[in-house]
């Protein structure tokens, strides 16, 4: 989907970098990085995995013009021998990834890269860059689409967003979330998400009444009448000139209003009141949508707290941009770095423990009870066994004396391989796929992982061998 | 610059507006509409206007593919009709708007197109997409610069922005707002943006030793020696390893430490500690950068408060999506509507005074003192002439009693034209003018316009003949 190239799209010093690891022949060292992240924005307690797709194309297509190689010849710091490897570049590592739709927790790797050293910094920027956004923008969505309660969320932010692929992608990842679909035509056109939308108060405002602006919307989509009610006076002349024209011109032609929106006002209030209207007028199939600077809690607000009557909510900019917190704080980390031929694991010690990080190859295993609800989290050691016909002992890594014995359990590994040795060897599954697989894997959560205030931490353990490496490197450090 | 198809990013309400026009005979029908904005993000007193020359880039290359055309039939609701005004279309309206660079306040237009109606919806989505964004990021870098005092800032943000675009234009916007570099290689290419950068910590870690890993780095970038001290231990690792480089291997070649970076910890603290160890060794002109989650708030408490010896700052995610607040609010008015040949105004009403629209086809003129200092900008109808010989009397619209009158004044007109009946008219400034443009003229602005907190506001005020237009319809609308 992707057909610019985007290879320059990476922080100068993944090329500064890249250059020095050639300049001292280390090239082909083999190192492993992991991907993971360490808090979820908004204080949730789980994330949504989106960015995958566009992070494989991106690798795929992963190339440097000549164009690009004279642009890096002119900064006068590069190597022939660096821009020569470039002009020839072919990535050839091992690539593992958990699944767009998949829900995440903090610390797990979610990425792991094992290859050339200088093949992995290549690509650090943009994978990043994919999974930070994507996976914002789809956590942000299941949050708004859980408070709804059923309730159909459409996405209606492009105008706001962070420029075009924020618009593009961003409806995709909104979609991967749960609404059903969006104001951005062009996303229906490269995703098959569905694009919705009617008329704005500039329609309205373009005639001289109201009544005429409906009433030749109503004569142009007799099949989809949405109108927008609030230009004017949404009690006093909206809402019955909506009820005139189904009378006046739908009727006759046989058709309904479909719906209709409120875009201002007191929407608890005006859809109570707009309900009773159409309910009154015989238009109780009759939809009322409502926008404006939605977001979760302002849904479940009007939800749970004030009866609203409402059937669909578009939501725009704070969806689109993650208002509340805009940043998904992605990080790229090395783990394992080859020595002689051996992978030998790396630690970043930090005086904060939770940013101490996870050493070595790794797996990630989501173990799940009798009834198929997910009860942790577990990273291994890439090749440890989890052998699911005995009891296996959870402990917490940071209070190890917290034990926990599960038997009949599933243990799943999330990590898939996506390329091996540089040829991709995953088939990408569809976006209506990777939306159920969402809407599958979202419901194994506990309720209490999932709820927007205090979420109960969900349980992301060390394996035995893992924590013990671990702790060993600790030491070894702190001794030194 | 931009080589994608975007005709079709567009919210679909503006397709099925633009068929109904169509439908209705009505596509021709002559249309004003204005951009402004309500409020300045992080309650600040001033925004920096971004996003033109997409925009003119975008109108330029509009049209429409067969691939659109036949997307758009598969959807069953538009008339072959439009389809086929579509697959020949043609933008043929005139486009006002306010340069790059210029800081600009609520409620003044900031875009105008006059033009027919069905050309005015279709390009709605994108002229807003583009402002929004990209003055959103210019207005944040601005903030940030200015807090730094004259120490340079650096937009490090990439990896967290919103997908690909807000990344490589994101730092573009942020150029126009005054950092003097990116990390983004791809805008460096694209436009003339310095890219910075030299080491993440898997550099360093790569290597058995620090000391390895700078000398290393040394060896091959001697011109250009910045290292990251903070990977093990900033005081008694990292800067000692760093200043033995320098001796050992950067004086042998004639060269010398020409930074280090510190990427976490208090770095106030830390800064000054190094700031003294460097010092010590001689090494005064060793410049400090620091990064790490920091923003205009953080900047300012450093360099007051906590008299921090920072040489650079390197500001990521907080920048590169506006994190304090993510959505610059820009709309899309229509303003009048030809009506037998003539424009007629329109305005909409709204409970709250301040949402009520400004009616009509309008210029705006920015009064600068004898000084050359702004002291207001007043909006006119575009017509009307401003006799700079005599006094002029400005009042607050919303409070028209308060009267000011200003003599030896200056008033430029800030609607420059930029599309003539469809064609390009406009010669687009080059970035480096555009930045010396908004240095220039944000010089202009009092400084408690810009301050952080409870800026002044900045008189934003009606000419006479426009604030009469505008009571005049309130009232008869009330009267209705």
């Amino acid at each position: 989907m992707e057909k610019r190239n985007l290879s320059l799209l990476t922080d100068f010093y993944e090329l500064t970098m890249a250059n020095g690891f050639f300049l001292d022949g280390r090239e082909n060292e083999i190192a492993v990085f992991d991907v993971f992240f360490r808090r979820v924005p908004d204080d949730g307690g789980y994330a949504i995995l989106a960015g995958l797709e566009s992070i494989i194309d991106y690798i795929e297509n992963l190339k440097f013009t000549a164009e690009e190689i004279e642009f890096l010849r002119s900064k006068k710091i590069f190597s022939e021998g660096f821009l020569n490897y470039l002009a020839n570049f072919k990535f050839t590592s091992d690539v593992f990834a958990i699944e767009e739709g998949t829900p995440i927790f903090p610390n797990e790797p979610i990425f792991v890269i094992k290859g050339p050293i200088i093949e992995c910094q290549l690509i650090e920027t943009m994978v990043l860059l994919s999974y930070n956004h994507q996976s914002l923008i789809a956590t942000k969505a299941s949050r708004i689409v859980r408070e709804a309660k059923g309730r159909a969320v459409l996405e209606f932010g492009a105008r706001r967003a962070h420029s075009y692929d924020a618009a593009i992608i961003g409806a995709r990842s909104a979609y991967i979330g749960g609404v059903i679909g969006t104001s951005n035509t062009i996303s229906d056109m490269y995703y098959g998400i569905p694009a919705l939308g009617t008329m704005a108060h500039s329609y309205v405002q373009s005639f001289d009444s109201e009544y005429e602006a409906f009433k030749s919307y109503a004569l142009n989509y007799p099949d989809n009448t949405v109108l927008l009610v609030d230009t004017y006076d949404t009690l006093n002349q909206g809402v019955p000139n909506a009820i005139k024209v189904h009378n006046e011109v739908l009727v006759p032609m046989g058709k309904k209003l479909k719906g209709i929106r409120i875009d201002s006002g007191d929407l608890a209030y005006l859809s109570k009141k707009v309900r009773e209207m159409l309910d009154n007028a015989g238009l109780t199939e009759t939809t009322i949508t409502v926008s404006n600077s939605l977001d979760e809690y302002l849904i479940r607000d009007l939800i749970v707290h004030q009866d609203a009557k409402i059937d669909t909510f578009g939501v725009g900019e704070r969806l689109i941009t993650a208002r509340s917190e805009a940043v998904f704080g992605g990080v790229y980390k090395l783990s394992a770095i080859e020595r002689n031929g051996i992978l030998v694991p790396r630690i970043k010690i930090s005086d904060n423990v939770a940013k101490t990080t996870i050493p070595g190859f790794k797996q990630v295993y989501r173990f799940y009870d009798e009834n198929n609800m997910a009860i942790a989290d577990v990273i291994t050691l890439f090749d440890e066994v989890i052998d699911e016909s005995k009891p296996y002992m959870l402990f917490d890594p940071n209070a190890p004396w917290k034990e926990k014995l599960v038997s009949n359990f599933k243990a799943v590994p999330l990590l898939t391989k996506i390329f091996d040795n540089g040829k991709l060897i995953y088939k990408k599954p569809s976006l209506k796929e990777i939306r159920a697989k969402k809407e599958q894997l979202f419901g194994t959560l506990w309720k209490e992982v999932i709820r927007l205030q205090n979420p109960h931490e969900y349980y992301v353990d060390l394996s035995k061998p893992l924590w013990d490496l671990r702790q060993e490197m600790i030491t070894k450090h702190r001794s030194r």
